[in-house]
């Protein structure tokens, strides 16, 4: 079958997208990054069915992209709150680069409704491909090379 | 109604999974940069149900993702075969950024199945976020600001 085929996959991309491939889920990591927490942060901002939104979450929970830590308001049960472990904020490189092809591809009248900058000289960001010595290089230096061993692989 | 409020949102990662928020659509992108052309190639490789390759490409044809060539071999009929555009090839680094982050993430036992090289140097490639000046900087030293005007957004 090919979901359990993609699921076993050789391949990255596909393990990656058996995890993130659901549009909900990319856009909760989003919602997480840019600071919402609590369930009703993520269901306002993204107009999300509540039953959806808790599944989602599981998963991300069971897959160790987020942490769910119990919090509670004075006079009101205990609830919980959603933060990104090491893991999902090594997500933000694929959001960024989402993002940065969306607003060149897809745009909209208004413009970026985000952008980024680094933190120490306020300069824009992007996402790239880039070497050892962390010097960017262009799309055309790249080659996609079958690694060995992979004779045996699916 | 929430799908109609992603494909008008004010934000691009929504934008492009409304293009590419479908687990196949990114696999025959990631077919694509490897080389595939032909409907039997994608069919084969990615293990895809005919009908809905055939809906994938055509949605990443009117995405201007994938252009459509015809090409015919001796006596058969005419077919088409299937090549990124520029906006498609700017798709490399988000494959590239997912396909890192499974190969941390989610391993296989055997490693990575495809590695990613400088053509010019012959030296391993990552994705990361870049300054200006093209030079890598850490992700804890990006942030996310909204943009100008964003108040009058959805």
């Amino acid at each position: 079958m090919p979901i359990a085929k993609l699921r076993d996959s050789s391949c990255s991309v596909a393990r990656s997208l058996s995890v993130l491939g659901e549009r909900w889920t990319l856009l909760i990591v989003r919602e997480a990054l840019s600071g919402s927490t609590r369930f009703e942060e993520f269901r306002e901002n993204l107009g999300v069915a509540p039953d959806v939104l808790s599944e989602r979450l599981n998963t991300l929970v069971e897959c160790n992209v987020l942490r769910r830590e119990p919090y509670q308001e004075v006079g009101r049960r205990t609830q919980f709150a959603y933060f990104l472990t090491e893991t999902g904020l090594e997500l933000h490189v694929v959001i960024g680069a989402l993002q940065q092809w969306g607003d060149q591809h897809l745009p909209r009248d208004e413009g970026p409704s985000v952008v980024r900058r680094s933190k120490s000289s306020a300069g824009p960001v992007r996402v790239a491909f880039v070497d050892t010595t962390g010097r960017e290089i262009p799309e055309d230096d790249v080659s996609i090379i079958a690694s060995e061993g992979e004779s045996n692989a699916v």
